[in-house]
């Protein structure tokens, strides 16, 4: 792997979730030497949920999930790594299919257990040749640890991501780790990079679909790194039962909120991650936007400035032209009022009412700018809706690393 | 001036335009050593037409325009360079107030007759002494040519961009000249940048205005360079009268449509300069998006491949990385089905019915992406929507102006 992103965050101890088994291999997708197919086995009986991209070309991996997901189950899932197989026509369709029966022959399923993912370029058919003599690799491999797994999945990832959080439900602690991959063309839009989260509760498939839907929607929904939605983004959760806690069959059942606040934690840790290893990023800037007139008007508002460009590199050239804030504010086709409008940096607050605040001191928003850790807030000061995001500056290292991605 | 643009293009020959007459002068609104303020004086009896920001964070110096606009008559235009003036509440809209007043005086005319635009950093007040000072050193001052008026309305601009264009109404010919500036916070939704155009035809201001809404539908609102909407972007046509034609007071008058045309060409030609000078650009890139379902549809998808910050590194890079356009496709939120979507680069057809074409040989492609100018065509194949917009490439120039803009 590259040089780490200044913004990483150590791996936290990941412990074993019974009934998951990951494994990794080398099928060679891309001319390196690192593990690039990731193979977790699951015990018989695990559930499964999942959010996938809203993109209109999205690969033959996604329409796959998409279509086993309603069938709640889960005995596997595969994950490529260097190569996403998107928009390869039949030739993606078939890869896909070859590696659902490769895996389900191994483990004595159907080929609809198996959940598959893959990253990477765009446009060249995945080697069905390497997928399947990497799956037997794996199949025969001794288990691996999650890190490993992590590594594994990564692509232009220059450190591995995963959480681990817990929940107790009635007597029992269930457990969850998420690992996670993403860097660049991260702009979830109703889903997101790849993202895979297990643990040991019991729960029935459309509960724990429920709640990673809820879960996404104040995490995943809530990061971009330059903008572009993949047309690969998954991620998918797998629930083994292990645990032993009564099987949560309702958001109504004891202990159903405090599993559904750990996944909603673990998510949003996810998501963070992957903002942390944005592409050439250098700070990590968290957007709050209050006083829009809805959520949904607050949370446009919010990616408005955390995709812009002009802003991204004030922050990267550590310059509080919260001007740029203003010109965001102001494009994202939202209601707002030039006049009611409050701006901080921090917690100075620069613009109030339409302009800059009496006095106004530069001397403290720039030191905040020097750190790593940036926060925006936005007051629009015509309603309750408020929304927060994450993202990170734009910098020479984004050019660097997109514009010679193939070569 | 830095470095001019790779894509620049030379100024052609501008003739003077009856009943104009352009001044410069020297403001100081920066600590710089050039004309940044522009003064130019019409004879009584000429038109006004303008398309203005919809940015909600508009400047007081739009409103101003906007508030001006349905009288259509004008008698001076002064734009300040190096200070937008916006988001500086009752002290902006005072600046803005002062300046009409001292020019009125100047003319002897109403304040409502003088059209005002201000371009350069957002959220410091204009300095009324020093636009007074410059206003009264500009009056006094001989007539410029165009030449030092584009320069003196430029601010991060690397070249001066005007353009000429003519028709014939009956037996006379009118001419048409047009100077803009922009180069970044360039994404103009309905109204773009700071454009200035001055023609001598006679014709009635609410024809004018519907010819010029009419034209930046077709060329200031298809160009992006950064995806970011100024809070200032302003289109302003003037009319003298003073070519003598039969004035124009329908759109179907005889040589309404060649004066439409014209203009249309004008506009055109000044937004795609204005692209030219993007910042940091090394490429000018055309994408040509057909097959939509509609022609609102085509325009959002080809602004989704012009403003995803991967498709336009890859450009930099030389990279012939169409999955990325695909992405860019999928993330566009239109109509699209990834089966029916072709690609071509140049002349070169990469993607046909959901995958790379058979044999596809990537050598001419690389061939095209070398030259300055890149063609990107996409065809969906769902209808017969199209749209064309131009953008330039992403590359570290881009972050090396915007990183550092206010030091």
């Amino acid at each position: 792997m590259i040089k780490a992103s200044p913004l990483a965050r150590p791996l936290p101890d990941l412990p074993a979730i019974a009934g998951v088994t990951p494994r990794v291999a080398r099928a060679r997708y891309k001319i390196w030497d690192r593990c690039d197919l990731t193979f977790v086995t699951l015990d018989e009986g695990a559930a499964v949920a999942g959010v996938l991209t809203q993109s209109r070309c999205p690969s033959p991996e996604v329409e796959w999930c998409r279509a086993a997901l309603p069938l709640g189950r889960a005995r596997a899932l595969v994950v490529n790594a260097g190569n996403s197989n998107a928009f390869t026509g039949n030739r993606g369709r078939a890869a896909v299919e070859a590696i659902a029966a490769r895996a389900a022959a191994h483990i004595g399923c159907e080929p609809s257990d198996i959940f598959i993912a893959s990253t990477g370029v765009i446009g060249v058919p995945l080697p069905i040749d390497k997928a399947e003599a990497g799956l037997d690799a794996a199949f025969s491999a001794p288990p691996c640890s999650w890190r490993e797994a992590a590594d594994a999945i990564g692509t232009t990832d220059t450190f591995p991501k995963a959480v681990v959080t817990r929940a107790a439900i009635g007597d029992r602690t269930v457990t969850l780790v998420g690992i996670i991959k993403g860097s660049g063309m991260i702009a979830p839009d109703m889903a997101t990079m790849l993202g895979f989260i297990f643990t040991d509760a019991a729960i029935e498939p459309a509960v724990l679909q429920q709640m990673l839907s809820a879960a996404n929607t104040r995490s995943f929904s809530c990061i971009t790194v330059d903008s572009d939605t993949s047309t690969s983004d998954t991620v998918l959760a797998f629930a083994t039962g292990k645990a032993g806690n009564a099987r949560l069959t309702s958001i109504e059942d004891a202990g159903a909120d405090a599993f559904a606040a750990a996944l909603s934690d673990l998510c949003l840790q996810l998501a963070q991650l992957v903002v942390r290893d944005g592409e050439g990023a250098s700070k990590f800037i968290e957007i709050a936007v209050e006083g829009a007139e809805s959520d949904a008007s607050a949370h446009r508002i919010a990616l408005s400035i955390a995709n812009s460009p002009l802003v991204k590199t004030a922050i990267a050239g550590e310059d509080a032209n919260w001007g740029r804030v203003v010109m965001a504010v102001g494009k994202a086709g939202e209601p707002a009022e030039r006049d009611k409008l409050s701006i901080r940096f921090g917690d100075t607050q620069v613009a109030q009412g339409g302009l800059a605040v009496e006095g106004y001191d530069e001397a403290p928003v720039a030191a905040h700018l020097k750190g790593q850790e940036v926060e925006i807030g936005v007051d629009l000061g015509l309603g309750e809706g408020r929304a927060t995001v994450w993202t990170c500056d734009l910098t020479h290292g984004y050019i660097q690393i997109n514009a010679d991605y193939r070569t």
